[in-house]
């Protein structure tokens, strides 16, 4: 998607310098600075520490990682450790897994010398899949959309937690793929973006996307939503997912299942952009069963922003002595969901729903 | 209740001095400030930018308010518009109209020479009957904490939003007044402490209170309430009111709305400590009646805290040209709450139990 006019992806091959780049996503919305990952070390870093942030960018990142390891060393037990200490960074999204585990499933009788260029273009390929998934997901994402359009026959409104936009995948994004779609065909819209604290991702990402796309969006604390769907401000939300189990369970940003709740009591329609990609097919209850992941408490006691000088500065904001505890995903049970809107259209929340889209 | 072992009130009147004074509630926890309210102009500020908040502190503030407006000029012309203005300063709060209404009542028959005296005798009084009703709040809501601890004989986690303790009232709190007893009871207890975004008293004020008092606590960002409700780490919640109308509708903090629909769906109680001079009598539906203050979006693009210098300072978190929105307060539902707790016992959210109180 564009910034400042230009086009501009969050991870891409640069064959001259044999080099994976990406955008390090800590320092926006106030500086763009693209970086070039040098070794396997540096993408676990990149994953751990939310330079890469967003379920299927994570797994695509994971993906080049495995060909920066397999330059290192090409050998299958390397290798497997590698995609062992990648599932690792990040417990809860299951693009991870998904990524490593394909690709070693494919490498295994390819000769160890063809290794790195065989999961080179296995990589490039799933992120030319990715940028697909995330147009498909925008196309039918935009059908629900228009629906709403027709029937309200004024500007939409539309309330999005975290972000799930181009930053979070490779382009287009997942739950903003249909908000870009509905805005290059000039259908009104108007975004609620959450604050989603702790790390902002919505002031800091969504807002900064969506301002560079020229859509109208106001930003509010993540305490506001409620009041805004009891008095008609929201007509539908869309988020998306970083893992979302067989019975439709979704498991997303800290604080999702509370908008969802408050959707479901309004009666305005809960949407989750779901690449198939984030889907466990092999997990049953996503209530019971997903791990929550639980991150450093100076996430929440910390916050970062730009000072009177115009500088990057972070603030304590928390009593001296106090404990905090930062747990950063919940789960959103199916009942609580409208649809999922995946690649392959829009379906229900369920079982049979879901394993229709695995056949 | 204590600051470092000293016990402190919110506000009170020096009579050496004729001085009506107050912490600046804006520079904690970070730092502790007694001022002086000299002018009616003074006091407006006060209550407007938040130096006092909490509704029943606003409403004792406003008739200390009246006292020095009467110094200035006890005419009743003059107390009349010096009551609106009052009023003015911060809108979804009933405390405010309860406070001057009462004053206004009862001086119009008094001679004007008299008036200020008498003004002061009679914020005084309402001052001492503040903390004697968030004394009896604190008993009444001990029973329901009580009866839980009873049940599960091991420590009550409780989650509280915003600042319902002594900073907004007196003496004592409101929600966090059973806290308070229960400690002194020696009941084992945890409290989870809501951020309370966009200008964080959960973490400034509620946190510090319970650091002073000895009470254990976590801090957690808005978003957290329901993961913790969905996994068993919340026995019981407990919020203030900054308004509750005839039929059991409570307007209290922005974000209290979210935590009540998911103490629901979890099947937890879910308690408001209600003050009876916060009921609204005269309003019937307070989802469709209370005005939502919408206050300046500076709160919510700007945050403050201590820089590495120990250094008070404040910082941007959002992208240059975004546009927020501030709504301060929402409305729980009557059907969401399992009891009102006042200072005339614990009863039922509904039209009937509220005008027994009135009596």
């Amino acid at each position: 998607m564009l910034v400042k006019g230009q086009h501009l992806t969050t991870i891409w091959y640069e064959e001259n310098n044999d080099a994976i780049r990406i955008i390090d996503q800590r320092l926006l919305p106030h500086e763009l600075k693209i970086l070039t990952l040098h070794s396997l070390a540096e993408v676990l870093f990149a994953i751990k520490e939310m330079l890469v942030r967003g379920a299927p960018l994570i797994g695509i990142t994971a993906a080049y990682g495995m060909y920066i390891a397999a330059r290192e060393n090409s050998s299958i037990g390397f290798l497997r450790q590698s995609g062992e200490n990648l599932k690792l960074t990040r417990p809860t999204a299951v693009n991870l897994s998904w990524a490593v585990d394909l690709i070693l499933d494919k490498i295994i009788n390819i000769e160890e010398i063809n290794r790195p260029d065989y999961v080179l273009n296995l990589a490039n390929q799933m992120r030319l899949a990715d940028i697909q998934a995330c147009k498909d997901i925008g196309e039918n994402g935009f059908k629900l959309l228009e629906t709403i359009y027709k029937k309200k026959n004024s500007t939409i409104n539309i309330l999005t937690h975290c972000n799930a936009g181009w930053l979070a995948t490779v382009d287009w994004g997942t739950a903003l793929s249909p908000i870009f779609k509905a805005k290059k065909k000039d259908i009104p819209i108007h975004v609620w973006v959450d604050e989603t604290r702790p790390r902002n991702q919505g002031f800091n990402l969504t807002a900064w996307e969506l301002l560079n796309e020229n859509i109208p969006n106001s930003l509010i604390v993540d305490n506001v939503g409620g009041h805004l769907m009891q008095n008609g401000q929201v007509d539908v939300c869309i988020t998306g997912t970083d893992r979302t189990s067989l019975n439709g369970d979704v498991c997303n940003k800290i604080g999702t299942y509370l908008k969802a709740l408050s959707a479901f009591d309004n009666n305005i329609p809960f949407y989750v952009a779901a690449p198939i990609s984030s889907i466990d097919f092999e997990m049953k209850d996503g209530l019971r069963e997903i791990p929550i992941e639980e991150r450093n408490a100076d996430e929440v006691s910390f916050m970062e922003g730009i000072d009177e000088n115009n500088e990057r500065k972070k603030i304590r904001i928390i009593p001296d002595g106090s404990i905090c505890k930062n747990y950063a995903f919940d789960v959103t049970p199916f009942k609580y969901i409208t649809k999922l809107i995946t690649e392959k259209g829009n379906i229900d929340a369920n079982t049979d729903s879901i394993k229709a889209l695995n056949i």
